[in-house]
């Protein structure tokens, strides 16, 4: 399984692409697509599609994942991050990928443990469990590390699928795990 | 000038396709992308992605327009719209077409003369203009509107530049005429 994880944004959007084999993390690739800001919204937006689609073209994942944002800001910046994200979802699809969603909560807490960790403490997570050399950028980080979010989940996702396919009445508890009726 | 107008909505999105020569408009293709909500957001903003792409290439304008939406709604919904939007916009530069953007005000205003016509208003006078049988629907409507407030405004706007080209000493009065210096 490879993974492209995106942070999207309007200025700055990051990318960052792992391999999984089992519990397995391996780092590929990450980096920040720096949109010019002198530009049209349009050409701004196609910036973010163009970059993505190269960088799906180039890595070939087979599982994207993107963070969703926080909505909790004046309206005028929530519809720029939202044209953003529109844009890096486009380009996924466009790419025949198909997206999974992940909260900043979700991803805070599979990677540090806690969901109201700093972007520092992401940071140094990110660069622990993919052993790297030197600390990513913010943004790349944060896209690597829901990127390894989605490595976590993903199996857990698939496991419930199946046992809820081959046990119908199993019946799911609040903690995630599955009990007999 | 051919003119492809987008009124951008998640489950809806209005489109309209104008030809103008001089003052003449002429009626050429409308219609709205109706969204499957049931899918996931990667997959709806792909739909349309894919049909203003199809539209694009069939009509082939020359110009683009977008309503600039309303962002004075709850967060989540601005969010979502912003990504619809985001995904229109994309789909626009990615056939080539430069997008101009106006506010429901703007255009309002051209199409009805007040800023605060209701859709009825601008369906009948989109009608009207276009001398259609039958009264357009209300996402059709908007972006055909769309479409002849940019008739409007575009030979306007290219007259400033080539006047403030041709003569640096004009100076713009708050009515937008020009007086010399």
């Amino acid at each position: 399984m490879r993974i492209l994880g995106i942070d999207p944004g309007l200025r700055k959007t990051g990318f960052g692409v792992i391999d999984v084999h089992g519990s397995q993390l391996t780092y590929i690739a990450s980096g920040t697509i720096v949109v010019p800001t002198e530009q049209r919204l349009a050409a701004r937006l196609q910036v973010i599609l163009d970059h993505i689609r190269e960088i799906a073209a180039l890595h070939q994942p087979t599982h994207s994942a993107v963070e969703n944002v926080f909505v909790n800001m004046n309206p005028h910046s929530t519809l720029l991050l939202g044209q953003a994200r529109g844009a890096a979802l486009c380009a996924l699809a466009d790419s025949g990928l198909e997206v999974y969603e992940y909260t900043a909560l979700q991803i805070k807490k599979t990677i540090v443990g806690r969901g109201h960790a700093d972007k520092a403490q992401v940071q140094h997570m990110v660069q622990h469990l993919l052993r790297l050399n030197g600390t990513p950028a913010p943004d790349a980080a944060d896209a690597l590390a829901c990127a390894i979010c989605h490595a976590h989940h993903y199996p857990l996702q698939q496991q419930l699928q199946t046992q809820q396919h081959v046990s119908p009445h199993l019946t799911r508890t609040r903690g995630g795990r599955f009990i007999g009726k």
